[in-house]
């Protein structure tokens, strides 16, 4: 007889750079959306969700050149020979969504969104292709009012959600301010400003010594590696270091030190104008350098932004992979970015905006222990005789009445050990037995699971000895009881 | 001179099949969503939220036989030459998660997951390719305790989000017993079967004469079209009319019906028996034949249940696109699908759940009227004089900071129209005025937009006329004095 022919068995595996997230990691996800959400309601923002799909055309930036578009998206051809593609953040498709609705839109048109986006990117450690993010961005607003506004609301999310005041700090600068430095440098090639913003945008990282290299011959990387440098003199390369060391506590310092750096660029005076002004507007509503500071530093994005961009960071250390403390770093940023609805109008529609990378934040306070707690399960009511799951299918009826979090045991009941184990696998509080003896006497057994936790943890404690973790109630009693061991009526 | 070379504008549009949702819309889904997992968790399910991206192999039933398996999903080659797909469901992935996990996992493991899935399928009116589905699963439990708790549950959530009793029914089956009437007819011919399936599969729409019909030699549709029968003689079509109309309003009678039906078969009595141990344990719990009813003419899903089945339906009437009256039908369904982790595992694991197809639940909430109100827009704090933004922006900050919804007009305050035009078009509650004249007497003017709308609505209401709807207040009185409009006092 030949034999059955078997189709291989399927792996179970997420695809490489994706992951499952399980109970509480869910449900702080939900609820951290939610604060941020409730917040930028508060400021005037409308709720939007567009789809995960858009088409590859729409989403620009990744137009196909090759034959298949997939850097950094994940795209496919659909069956009208069309390109389409996972959105990759959010701005993308908002810009689709005003120029496709504009007409109905009101102008401003303020909307915030939240949802997952995917990268098709290499993973990393804490890197995933599928992250969260939640935006709030004003389209049709020219002032920059709305560049401060968000600024604030950004400080307000970080508060709302469990980052103290003094544990972040939204940066400010402004691309105007940094083309008006390149300007005043004289640079007009091309390559030579790309890799001048490329230098500026690791500041951070090597300090005010390491740009001053990159910028001139060239700098010996930690790893031994020669990075070749842009090739500038020392006199060239001062306006950057200027601007990029023009920070200062006082604000109007900051400010005139950015003067100096951007000479006689006219774009770079309109830049640090519109600086003064956000500070201006900040400091009315009661955002102080404490929160909000003008922050040379602060490169973001090279691709799309025009004008003021701003980043917060988390200033708390953390220790990283290898143990090392480190700033956590980055965990939202946005900007002006005026051309990205033109693209498909020809009509300049000023925008500004910001993006929480909801994810990294409750990463961050899972570092510093302000979630990630364990939850609570389910009451379990066990099951003592297979043929009275009625009875037991009533008790749990009546608690999840009462609002009291419940199940009766489904799995095969054979094995009574089982079904404590599963209890205490569930971090359940308490588990209910009704065997045929306490069924005729009208009872049911009560287990403490919390309160036998404690014993087992610490049984020299007197006044846990005194209490049994197990005894007998009236089975009209159950709620009443389950109740007070859950503590609902203190 | 050579004229620039215009690369052609992308078009502003969604992908064929997907829509944008705005406000209300989203922020009704997302009430829906956070009630109907309260339930689920008070029921003790835990939250799992996967990835939207599986490979094409996890997600079972389109492996790829042709060159691009799109068969129903959206798929593309990673970089590795496997075929990833966007999950077309949410039970597919949860096989996976719970085969991956199982070693950490609680047995049985009960989950809920709620999010969009993705189907690549012919869009038509209501039709989207991206929608939100809410599951609730329990993987682990052989037991009919685990379907009869699915019922329960599916009822309380249906009356938690706005369906009273009365406009609903959850109508259970049995596969069992379906295959109990087919084995009982001698049916051995795997296409025959598959066709007596399909034909009972219509019954809703055809009912018994038409059902007949179709068995036998065949049916005129409506449409004038002929449809070739399943060429069964009346004699052996009996037993499939007579398990379609074995339903009565008393489910003792409707099970001694099925027992008529299946004859001997031994698969279709244990079926019987199931679906009794069902209702006992439903009406244990107090869920008797007003919400959840044995009913034969439930088929649904012809792909991998393998006992009872589950839908709820919508009862009440709606007006379809051609003004005719139907009733709304069905917005959940589910069953029991014992051999979907054993594609992975090789091992059987039991498994039930149900989803709920939030969109249609929306839809049918909206078509009663429940939901789908305009919402309150921000109180919008006009700009008389751009250069005093400063002070606009901090009465802003006030109202936020005392919790009311507010803004300051960003867009370009030249025309003052245009300002009031916009509060209007946000539905703004209250517009508030201070020019230069107001300044000087520390005072600001306070538009009641919510009034102005009544007496533009009804001008002859004595009441309405006696109030101004446009008065002056102390602008220290600000946010006291929106409050009270907002009624927020009362």
């Amino acid at each position: 007889m030949a034999k059955e022919k078997k189709t291989p068995r399927p792996k179970a595996e997420t695809p490489k750079g994706f992951r499952d997230y399980f109970g509480t990691e869910v449900t702080e996800r939900a609820e951290m959306l939610r604060a941020i959400a409730a917040v930028y309601h508060r400021y005037g923002f409308e709720a939007l969700e567009s789809s995960g799909v858009e088409t590859v055309e729409a989403l620009g930036k990744f137009l196909p050149d090759v034959d298949r578009p997939n850097e950094g998206v994940f795209a496919w051809l659909d069956e009208d020979e069309k390109w389409m593609a996972l959105r990759y953040d959010l701005t993308a498709p908002l810009a689709r969504v005003y120029a496709q609705h504009r007409n109905d839109l009101p102008l401003p048109y303020r909307r915030y969104a939240m949802g997952p986006v995917w990268r098709n990117e290499k993973p990393g450690p804490g890197r995933y292709r599928q992250f969260y993010q939640c935006d709030a961005d004003t389209v049709g607003a020219a002032s920059v009012a709305a560049d401060a506004e968000i600024c604030a609301l950004l400080a307000d999310c970080l508060e709302i959600v469990g980052i103290p005041r003094g544990d972040y700090l939204v940066r400010v600068n402004n691309r105007k301010v940094l083309n008006g430095v390149l300007e005043c440098m004289g640079l007009t090639d091309d390559a030579q400003r790309d890799a001048v913003l490329r230098t500026i945008d690791k500041f951070d990282k090597v300090g005010e010594g390491g740009v001053r290299e990159l910028l001139g011959k060239g700098r010996l990387d930690v790893s031994g590696a020669y990075i070749d440098g842009v090739g500038l003199s020392d006199e060239q390369a001062e306006p950057v270091i200027a601007f990029l060391t023009s920070g200062r506590l006082e604000t109007s310092e900051t400010l005139a030190n950015l003067r100096t750096a951007i000479g006689e660029s006219k774009v770079g005076a309109e830049g640090v104008a519109e600086l003064e002004e956000i500070a201006t507007l900040l400091e009315a509503q009661g955002y102080g350098p404490d929160r909000i500071v003008i922050d040379p530093s602060v490169v973001r994005g090279l691709g799309y932004y025009t004008g003021p961009v701003f980043e917060a960071e988390l200033t708390f250390e953390i220790l990283d992979e290898k143990g090392r403390k480190r700033q956590f770093g980055s965990v939202a940023g946005g900007g002006r970015y005026d051309d990205l609805v033109k693209r498909f109008t020809g009509q300049a529609v000023p925008a500004t905006g910001v993006s929480i990378g909801v994810d990294r934040l409750l990463a961050a306070l899972r570092e510093k222990g302000r979630i990630g707690g364990t939850e609570q399960g389910p009451v379990v009511v066990t099951v003592m005789d297979k043929a009275r799951m009625a009875d037991y299918q009533a008790m749990v009826a009546e608690l999840r009445q009462a609002g009291i979090r419940a199940e009766v045991y489904l799995g095969n009941p054979k094995n009574f050990g089982n079904q404590l184990k599963y209890a205490d696998k569930r971090l359940s509080p308490v588990a209910v037995i009704e065997g045929g003896d306490e069924k005729e006497r009208g009872v049911v057994q009560i287990k403490d699971l919390i309160l036998g936790a404690k014993l087992a943890e610490d049984a020299s404690l007197e006044e846990w000895k005194e209490r049994p973790s197990q005894y007998e109630i009236p089975r009209g009693d159950l709620v009443v009881k389950v109740r007070e061991i859950l503590g609902l009526y203190s």
